[in-house]
Formats: structure tokens, sequence, C-alpha cells
């Protein structure tokens, strides 16, 4: 399996509810610094699991929305929590949608699978990743 | 599959046996910095993969007894080498005793996967990864 | 010179007033990694810049009052734009008290030179460095 | 599953062919920061996933070839573009040809996977894995 | 003094002339991960050292003449080794350039200090610092 | 003022004697991630700050002595803590000799300032800075 990864970050604000999260009840906020990592079992014809630069340009379209921005105020997120893990597997299925959508090229239809991950702070991080849905 | 990561660190002294060590036959000592990912197919009821200030006391408490200690003396560890790889795997199994003994809270049953990394450098680390027996 | 340096980090909420912050000027977030670095000529009697357990207490007593917090709550702010470059400044005075006040030790009083740096994200930091005024 | 990684790094020339490489059809070069990751089940009777010190000599071994080179001119990669996703392949394969070699060691045919990535900026990586064809 | 560095970086190809240089003399490449650090004594009317947005864009024009080039094609380094070192004076010119140039907006010309440091590897960087020239 | 700065590593095993020490006054150990820089205001007839090769070599020339030790056993040390701090002085001295020996090359000669950091992990550095004697 090959991958490509891209890097990019965002900063939000957000609180939490649930005791188990003790003072980040509070608002307060985040800077998450976002990988978003391609894989597919072969390269293309350019020798390429993607193209880089649309793979930069849908990670900042999905990450646009958010930036410095509460969350609590954004509808999508109304009644969950919007822990590290929660945004990873939110910014997966935009990002998948994008693939899905055609915004990495047409040989980013033989990405298999996708992997997310937020680093929060040099002592901790969170990720998602799955296979994508084929396409018909 | 969502994973949330936590890092921490422990300095210890230790000797290893056989030639393939070279010069690390002699007493020396390593700082390992490491890294506890927790995975699990789908979040808690609180958005969360772990309580991720219990999972941070957890891994602190299963690295104090290795803190500022020659391993060489650990009665567990006669006979063994306790190289990086090594040590990878005896973190993991006391992570995973302190999953299975609740120190990670009830919600902390639904991880599924357990990853124990140790960089020992700048330029070498090593990791233990597997899936948690399933609790009757 | 000699230097020892400890990191801890602190996540909060803020927005900023003024033009020149286009987008930051709604309220968002950032988790600062918080490097404090003490200097002094030579080295204490037991060959130490600073008693690091009490560095890092001192760090951490700095930024307990930030942590979790919405920065424009804080009275202390009031007409300040909390940039990292300003927060830096804030964080430096308030461990100059901690060395002043003796909470870093005895020993601390040869400290001769403070820097505080913010990193802000993979792209950015911030910081500020000065001497410590002579006690008298 | 049982990890260890080696890093080291190549720097080199190269241009690509193709509308999709915008600027970079241009001759340019990189810094490849390369990690080879060793995976099997059970460490060998020293402790081990991989004699540490043979991993790192074969690892400097493959990419001497590619040190200081314009890629373009190595026959090997005519017709190729060596973009990093094609390289970390590349270098997996004659990774995988060193273990079968014997040239870490008689304990490495326990080796049951390699992967091998290459970091080519602070903002972007590229990998390939796979196991490792069984020995007859 | 208070600091704000930003990052970015640029993919070059070069060779070097001398014996010194070993296998580096002939045609090979390099990632430079940039780092420009911006100094005053105090902070602006904002709260700022620099607005951080121009800052970013002032290094990227700086950096785009160079990026995806052959160093040993271009005009202005004809007779001159092109080392790391070398590379962060000339950025290094070309920011103070830029500051002078009212570039990065009017405050930046409280800007006393500049340091540019390009990393080439996980093992090595360099860099060029020194007062910027008084305004008349 | 140009910088080039080298990094190598070291794994040791100490103790330390004084209450301030806590648990680290039983036999332990680190890795010390060791970074030496080199100053000077002009470059030499090559571009360079020094021999980055001869740098290099210098650099693990003196850490081989320490290299898989337990400091506590060596002479030179004895009535010393071997901190941090302490040790990145012992490393400036050591390759502050190099250079006056000529083992960085004539060149070098014009090296005025030298830094040496030791990373003890993530959380944690220590350095010691100072001018070369001018040399007669």
């Amino acid at each position: 399996m090959f991958s490509v990864c891209v890097r990019d970050h965002v900063m939000i604000a957000h609180s939490f509810r649930g005791e188990v999260f003790g003072p980040a009840q509070r608002l307060h906020g985040a800077t998450y610094v976002v990988d978003a990592e391609f894989r597919r079992p072969a390269l293309d014809a350019d020798g390429l699991v993607v193209d880089i630069g649309l793979a930069g340009q849908a990670l900042r379209a999905v990450l646009e929305p958010l930036a410095y921005r509460n969350l609590d105020d954004l509808p999508e997120f109304a009644g969950a929590n919007t822990t590290t893990e929660y945004l990873a597997g939110v910014i997966w299925q935009r990002l998948a949608e994008a693939i899905r959508a055609g915004r990495l090229g047409p040989a980013a239809d033989g990405i298999a699978r996708l992997r997310v991950a937020l680093q929060e702070s040099h002592l901790a991080w969170a990720a998602y990743e799955a296979d994508l849905p084929r396409q018909a």
C-alpha cells in the first residue's frame, strides 16, 4: 500500500459538556495540526497516490469553515462534543466527499483508504481512519 | 477506526547480553518517549475514545515503577534483554491490564486495540501493537 | 552561559480587535506549547541552572489561571490583544515574579536571563526574552 | 506485532514529466528523511525485531547510490517519475532484497512486514508498506 | 526583546565546487525548511511584532524565485557556492529589503533584528542573523 | 552572524547526589540528542561556516568516550553531578579543544562562538554557549 500525507492546521474555540471533561467544560480553544493521509494499492499513471496540490487545496477547503470559529456556534455540531477524535471523523467525512465529488482529480478514484489525524498538543493526538466506500 | 494517543517519558539504565549488542552490553541508559495509542471502532456517549485524563494517569502509573531505575535490578526482567521493542511489549501488557481492571473508566471497555511506541532517539523507535482480548 | 528549558502547554480561547487580524477577530482559540528557558553564567553547587522540578511547577502554576479559559473574560487582559507575543511577555513577567518570590528555590537567584517561547502551530511561534532585574 | 524503525536521509535532484507537476517539472531537488520500519509477530532470541546496527547499515547501503545524485541521470529510473511515493516503493524493494540476501543477519528472516516512509518537508510525506514474501 | 517566527519551505537543485564538498560536488538537491524570525524591543499598537499574514507572504515572495529551480542556473549565484549558510544570508538580505520597502506594513519599521534559519535535514541546519540597518 | 549546527546523540547511565534530585539520585540513564552550533561573522572562501563533515566527525569523537557508559565510573566526572547542563559544558570544552587542535580544518579558526545543546526528553533540554577564546 502506498501513502501520501499532507499537513495543514486550524485554530478554533469550543467547550465540552459532561463531567468527564473537567475544566475543558469551559469555553477554551485549540490549534489542531491536521494530517490527511491518502492510501492506494498502486500508483497512478503519473507515479502518484494523489495530486498533492489538489489534496492540499481540498484539505484547506475542508478546514476553512472551521477556521477561527467557535464550534459551539456551528449548527452542524449542535448536541455533539467536538472532541479531537470527533473532529477527525468530521474532517474524514468531508475529505471523503471531496474525493467522491472529483475535487482531487479523476485519478483520485483509485484512493482506497483515508486517515485523518489531529495533533492537539505535543502530548496528545487523535485520528480516524477507514476504507473509502467503493464508487459505483 | 478512531484513535487517541497520549505521550509521556521515562529515563532508565540497563545493559544487554549478547554479542549482537556490541558496546550496548555495557551499563548505559536511555530516555524513552512513550506514546500510548488507544483505538476503537466507535466513540462513546461523550464523543471520546477514552477519558484522556485517566489514560494519561494510567500511562504514568505504568511508567512509574521503571522511572529512574536500573532495569538490570528489577526481578521481573531477570534473564531478559530490556530492548526498546521488549519494553514496548511490557508497557502494552501493563496498560492492557489497567484497561481490564477498569482504571481507564467504564467506557474504556470499548477499546479494541492498543499500540505502544517508544522513541529512544531522533533516529530510532520501537513499538508493540495488538488487539485487546475480548472481555467476558 | 548555561541554559535549562522546560516545556508545558495551555489551551485557550480569545479574539482580537483590529483589521490587521482579519478572520482572527472572531472568537477562536489556540494550543500554546510553552518553553521556559532559564539562563545563568555559572552552575550552582549541585551542578544545576535551576531545580527542574520547581521550574516545571512554577511554569504550571503560571499557566493554570489561563488554562481552558476565554482570555477575553479575564480582567487583566481588558483592552489588550492577547497575541502570542503579548502572552509570551505576560508569562515571562509571571515567571520572573515566581523567581523573585523564591518559588524556584534559593539557588535560583543566580538566574540572569529568562526566555519564554510559545509555539502556536507547526508554522509559527513567538517569544519574549530579557535579563532579570538584579535583586537588592 | 512488534516494530523497530531506523531513520536516515538522502539529498537528490530530479524533475518530473506531466502537467500535474506544475513548476516541479523543472529540475529541482529534495531532502528525503527516510524511515525504515521492520515488523514481526515475535521477538528473536535476543529480544530483538532486527539487529539495529545492521538495519541502519542496510538502509545506508540502499540510500548510497541515490545520495547526491540527479535521479534523471540514473538508467534504472528512465521513463519514471521519481515521486516521493515511487521512491518509497523503490527503497522498500531494495531493503526487502537486503533482508532476503541475509544482510540484516540470520534472525531477520522472521521479519514479516516492511514500511518505508519519506518525509519531503514539514508538510508532506509518502510511504510504501507491504508484507515481505515468504522465503522457501 | 519580542520575537515572531514564521515557517515555509523551498525545494531546489544545486552543486558545489571545491574538494571540501566531496560527493556534494555532484548535482543534487535539498528541501530547506525556512524559519524567518523578526525581533523588536516593544510591540506595536496592535500588540504585534509584525503582521504575521504579511510576514508569511513576504517570506513566500522571497522563496518563490528559488522554488523548483536549479540554483546553478541563476545568474545571481554565479561563482558562489549556494551552501545552506550562504542561502540563509541571501534570504535574510531579501527579507530585509522587503521590510525596508514597506511590504510588511508600516508598523514593521520597528523591527530591529532578523534571523533566517534553514533546516536541510533532521541532522543539520544553518542560519544568518543580524540587526537591521536603521532607517533614515 | 552565520551559524551551522550538526546533530548526534549519546546514551548513558548515571546517578546524582543531593536531595534536590529526588528519585534521580538512583542509578538511571538518558538519551541526549546533542546539537553543536558553530558561529562566525563571515563565511570562509568556500562559502562555509565549517566543513560539516569534519564538524560531524569531531562531535562524534567527543561523544564516543561517553557512549554506552555509566558516567559514575569515569574518573573525569568524580565528585560532579553530570547534569544535562554540566554535560553541555563538558562537550563544549571538548569541541572547543578539537577546533583549537585543528580537527575541524584550517578554516575553522574563523569560528567565533560555539553552542552545545542537549535534549534529554520531549520536555526538557539544556545548553552551554560562549565565545571561543581568540587564538594567538
